[in-house]
């Protein structure tokens, strides 16, 4: 008997939890964010839930409104490297920034990972879109979408040669003859761009998943098309059904269109459960947290998705419905986004405040508060309609969230055979069903007639 | 009764040791060269012994001569992150290019690094000078020396400022009032130079050491003079006793030059020593080394250093004393070498097989065959005249020639009160004596009238 399709479940590690205001909560540990200890405790947590990988965001400049943020700053492949020492299955995906690094300098960072942790990195592919990154780099202004897009194609394409520009059988380890490697089975890559050029070879074997999972977020349009094109997993924020269905079908027929297999692109939106014992309990602790957050934090956040001034709005009246119809100067990338909260106003009507607590859970990500088998019936329901082959689980809190959605609704989704008791493979290839890539081979020798 | 002046160690690693033929050596591993526990049980090795740091060397792109080079190419920060987590008190030492990196990315890794293994990283600060380099990251040719000194400065300047651009009390972590950091104690840096700008702040609060221990490798007249302005501690590779003194007191003046405290700044000369019961023994094990060493590939790694082709060179014949006096296209990074190597062949009048042996050792750093007494003598005998404030030990081979000194000489140098018996503090700048920089604080108020 094969196994019934399963669930993929990350956990997406934000220091004190996706809740602006789970910092303030008694039930995290803000104090902790910069111990490295309080990391691998995490990690340790998901692998005990037999959880896919655990993920970090990512950006290079101070997060805004560092007054009210308790976000780390740390370097995500650093930590993940912490986390890998500390785990032995669990899959580790970080965050970085195509427009911002360097070609060779990235594909040695994750290249390493993978050794370090025997086949268990992937990268979360980002262009990178705020002035406030651009400016740490020399630049007035970040690159445009599309410019950005156009890097990142070439980024991908070049990292990917990198990685692959050893044979798998490169090394030869001749202690006799004093021959280490083929020379002839390390190629050059010789990528000429329009935005980076890279001669290679790169300096280290092909690693133990042939090269890192690639994983993407973007929305927009051109985010799709890359997505389709490149990403084995995608990362996505739907609060409906109907619109995580329709991204779904796009996607899988947009792998189709460049010849891939669509079950290799796993599509995994964000859910952040607030999970109590009866439905009540869960929508009072989601309600504690809300009551944390800062109005004027939560303002400015707003602010930045629609691109104006909005502290003239009064706190308890409904959000005018016009607000969104002349957005300012709303950066391409934020624009998915949103249209994630006007769709929220329209449906919804929300006061201001209420609007703020809507986004105060997990920056636009689907908020859920229910009983276990509440959470785990909204997963399977999404799981088996074409809207997900899993979730990117965002814990409100940390580490509380996570242990409660680890002890609750995972042995549930365990239960239905919907999520592995153990896990049946070493990689996050293996654990995600993508194939190792096969890598390059010699070329075939000319026939001699 | 005061602490006698102590030693400093540091483990220099190289995946299989430094001697270039070690992984064809019975008592290397070098199949274990991807394998994170192998770096993980050196490090504990290292920390058994007490040494400082542990410390490697790093260039962005493909060794020359793969076929009979057995380096790894993994990323150092990365791996020492592996290793920080396996050790407590050891310092973590990782080279990386002033030339290749940003200076905002290279400064989060390293910061991370700090934070992970709380206060005990350093940073060895490279120009990085090979065209082989500069192919990968876009370039025809590497930038000349001049240009990469006048870029590291400001790249050091960067990033040192990026580190301090938290005041040590930024965060607040105030639960009642909702504030987790005062804004008014994070700081831009609005650096604009010629080679690079960096607005800031710094996504991340200052690390346990205020920022890492920096370091530095340069022989050259600009790298003298960076090491004397910047450098908390320099590696050296000297062959002769009177050599390593001038250069120390240049160093120390020009520390002096710059008002800085001469004790802040360590100066430590390369040792690959080869120990045996009896120096007989030593000497015996050094040419079982010699012996697997293909010449074609030290001929080749030769050519690198003089800039010409040699293979014409009858292997046992002596060197022509003019060999030197016409070299070709030496980097300009590459002369000091040249000097070492040049001096070798003056003194010595080597055969040229002769001349490959020597280089074998460790690349022109100084090898030492002999018993553990005569090791710990002429490292006694360095420390006390002038010549090193301690070593950069580069044991031939690994794990093994590690081991051996650290069961050997450790415990000589420890009878003799050179070297600490136990840490006394927990940071790589307590090991090393150095302050903790004492960082920014907020302007003094205005003075009302």
């Amino acid at each position: 008997m094969s196994t019934p399709r399963q669930l993929s479940l990350n956990a997406f590690i934000y220091p004190s939890g996706h809740h602006e205001a789970a910092w303030r909560h008694p039930d995290s540990q803000p104090g902790r964010i910069y111990d490295v200890d309080y990391y691998q405790e995490i990690g340790r947590t998901a692998e005990a839930a037999k959880l896919d990988a655990v993920f970090f965001a990512d950006g290079p400049a101070l997060r805004t409104n560092v007054k009210h943020n308790a976000g780390s700053g740390l370097e995500p492949i650093t930590l993940l490297t912490a986390i890998a020492t500390a785990t032995t299955h669990l899959g580790l995906i970080a965050t970085a920034s195509t427009t911002y690094y360097e070609p060779y300098n990235l594909a040695r960072l994750f290249s390493t990972l993978d050794h370090i942790s025997r086949g268990r990195a992937g990268w979360n592919i980002v262009t990178t879109g705020t002035d406030l990154a651009a400016a740490n780099f020399g630049l007035d202004r970040h690159p445009d979408h599309a410019e950005r897009y156009a890097r990142a194609r070439e980024f991908v394409d070049a990292v990917v040669a990198l990685w692959d520009s050893w044979e798998d059988d490169a090394i030869l380890l001749d202690l006799a003859s004093g021959v280490y490697a083929d020379p002839d089975k390390i190629h050059p890559i010789d990528f000429v761009g329009e935005h980076l050029s890279v001669r290679g070879p790169f300096n280290a074997p092909r690693t133990p998943q042939g090269y890192p999972v690639l994983v993407q977020a973007g929305a927009s349009n051109e985010g799709r098309s890359f997505a389709g094109k490149y990403a084995e997993a995608i990362f996505t924020a739907h609060q409906r059904l109907e619109d995580a269905q329709r991204f779904y079908a796009d996607i899988k027929a947009q792998a189709r269109g460049f010849g891939r297999d669509p079950e290799h692109v796993k599509i995994l939106p964000g859910i952040s459960p607030f999970i109590g014992d009866t439905e009540a309990a869960a929508k009072r602790l989601e309600r504690e947290f809300n009551e944390l957050t800062v109005p004027e934090y939560g303002l400015s956040q707003l602010e930045n998705i629609v691109g104006k001034s909005l502290h003239h709005l009064p706190l308890d009246e409904a959000v005018p419905v016009d607000l969104f119809d002349d957005a300012g100067d709303v950066t391409d990338n934020g624009r998915s986004r949103l249209q994630v909260v006007a769709g929220i106003v329209q449906r919804e009507r929300p006061t201001v405040r209420g609007l703020l607590h809507r986004l105060a859970g997990a920056r636009g990500h689907r908020v859920f508060a229910g009983t276990p088998e509440q959470v785990a019936d909204t997963i399977e329901e999404w799981f088996r309609s074409g809207a997900a082959d899993g979730f990117n689980v965002m814990p409100p809190y940390y580490p509380g969230g996570l242990q409660v959605f680890a002890d609750t609704v995972v042995p549930i989704l365990q239960q239905r055979g919907l999520f592995r008791t153990e896990y049946t493979g070493t990689t996050l290839r293996d654990h995600l069903g993508l194939p190792r890539p096969a890598g390059r081979t010699a070329p075939e020798p000319a026939l001699t007639s």
